[in-house]
């Protein structure tokens, strides 16, 4: 605990004057003030996060990370367990939405095994941080131990601080995990103390049947192991994931490193609801990229206090709305570098005396 | 009336099999079938407008039409009238902010003087179509001639037609014109029958003590002109302005020549209504970029029967909001012809008898 700890401690708050200066200059950019709204907030944003003004999105990286689930024993998701490992192939092949996403907004994708039950074979675009075969079904007793959700969480740490001297500069948060929707809604009911069938969707596609099947395992899995709310490693070791414990730490080191972190769906908001809890201050580095079809996003979204900056529908994860919102954060920061102020394009600025011309 | 109503007559249905075709591709995809949510709705819609799967979208072009407004006697902006030229030269320096957004989204922008108050330099990058140097006051007259009128639209669909052989595949609407928020709004509350209050914002920035006086503008001009809902031209003429009779020519063209139209904000949103009231098969082929923060907006959304992708707060027109949406749509086209399908990619697909696995 003493290295996370020691993580923890590094998280400060945001640098107002950065975003402060970034206000300032774009309300010198010839438009009126705060006509680009949200996208003007969201360049004041990565100012803030970042302390710098411009603030620069060159090297954003999508970290999607890959686990496997007991539970999926209990029949919660649609697809069998083995898509998992075959996913994660797609995404070495670029062949997977989110890559196609990340190239469209030129972003890499980082894919991690954190608990992927199958063998994957080795690969250069593979970074192997297994810490087991799949979690537990945790219907009958914890999806893993407390010292296994510490290890996800460092490993997820450990990850992002190996992607810093490539020049790393916007982290977005992406999964993988066929049965995750289940663990997800287990950690946002017990979070934010929503009952289990508010926070509770369809996943992947499976029916309404399917569907009080994923309630009555997720209600089956907080009563026999009672996860403590104020304890965030004790939910993701009951009711979490490998995958999800992992990106839980590469929220918590985007905080460290002052990189802004796009929460991704779901899972990812899930996961940045468990680095918040473990950390408070991390909060101020989240940027919430879209809101999910999943009902239980909703949940997550006001507890962690974002706004979503796209409501398209979605609900694949992997890191997919990250990538459109990385998308929009490179306009938002052109916007800040390349707009002609108005003194530079030599254009009259609104003001008293010239509303009757 | 010959050109134009011979111009209308071109405008077919949808090619609903198209859309079928694209469809079914994306329910092959490495993802849950719709799990794209309105991504996969883009791209089948692209497919059906231009009737091609995959649809391109390599050449989209931002028109991006300047006129200025007599209305702006009566107090109605919080800019000077000469920021419309001044703007116009901004464009064409690249300095503005579609200019930005336009180049991240890889769109061409095309500027027009269709009715610019002032005399403009000649420039390579500035297509001279001026009806004449701003319309007249709305509250004393109609704003032009109907035959203006009919010149502005038809010379909207020339400029579209200058562009075909370049390899336009997609247009983006966008305009500048100090005081064009008080004609569209005078336009949406005459198509609509909404009342005039309900539809007038703060454009450009107004205090509350303007929005009264736009709003009392209108209600005079509308008073004054008598403008009759079922004659577009009539709206287009009494109350509108040469800039978005010209971007109504631009949608119809669209629709002619089966191009998708990005509608931006408000004031396109304006000319969109008014080209479907000219013709309403022109409706399939439009696309609503964002939600403008201009109260309007969403009476002409509602009637034009569209559902925006985007809803970023923004309210700046020029083709902002198109040029996101732009680059939303070559996202979408890249989901069609970038992913792996399931096949392809040895992916095991959903279904009965998996549902336990």
């Amino acid at each position: 605990m003493a290295d996370l700890l020691k993580h923890l401690d590094r998280i400060s708050a945001p640098d107002v004057s950065a975003g402060v200066d970034a206000q300032r200059w774009l309300d010198q950019l010839t438009k009126p003030p705060g006509s680009l709204g949200r996208l003007e907030e969201l360049a004041r944003r990565l100012a803030e996060i970042t302390g710098r003004c411009p603030p620069a999105v060159e090297h954003p990286v999508i970290f999607t990370l890959a686990g496997d689930h007991g539970v999926v024993e209990e029949g919660v998701s649609a697809y069998p367990q083995v898509v998992t490992a075959q996913m994660v192939e797609n995404f070495i092949r670029g062949g997977a939405a989110v890559n196609v996403l990340a190239r469209h907004a030129g972003a890499r994708v980082v894919v991690a095994d954190f608990g992927v039950a199958a063998r994957l074979a080795e690969d250069v675009s593979l970074k192997a941080m297994k810490i087991a075969p799949g979690t537990r079904n945790m219907t009958r007793g914890p999806a893993m131990t407390r010292a296994q959700a510490q290890a996800a969480v460092e490993a997820g740490i450990e990850l992002v601080e190996a992607e810093r001297p490539r020049g790393l500069d916007l982290i977005g948060m992406g999964e993988m995990g066929i049965g995750n929707t289940t663990a997800a809604s287990a950690m946002v009911a017990v979070f934010t103390g929503a009952p289990v069938g508010d926070v509770t969707g369809q996943g992947t596609g499976v029916d309404e049947e399917g569907r009080r099947r994923k309630v009555a395992a997720i209600e089956r899995a907080l009563l026999v192991n009672r996860p403590d709310a104020s304890d965030a490693l004790d939910v993701l070791a009951k009711v979490g994931g490998f995958e999800i414990a992992g990106l839980a730490g590469v929220a918590l080191a985007g905080a460290a490193y002052r990189l802004p972190v796009v929460v991704d769906g779901f899972i990812a908001g899930a996961a940045a609801l468990a680095a918040v809890r473990l950390a408070p201050a991390a909060r101020h580095v989240l940027l919430a990229s879209h809101r999910s079809a999943e009902p239980g996003h909703r949940h997550a979204l006001e507890a962690l206090g974002l706004e979503p900056y796209l409501d398209l529908g979605m609900r694949l994860g992997e890191g997919t709305g990250a990538a459109l919102c990385i998308d929009l954060a490179r306009a938002a920061v052109k916007i800040l570098t390349e707009m002609a102020t108005f003194k530079s394009a030599g254009v009259s600025t609104a003001g008293p005396g010239v509303t009757d011309a």
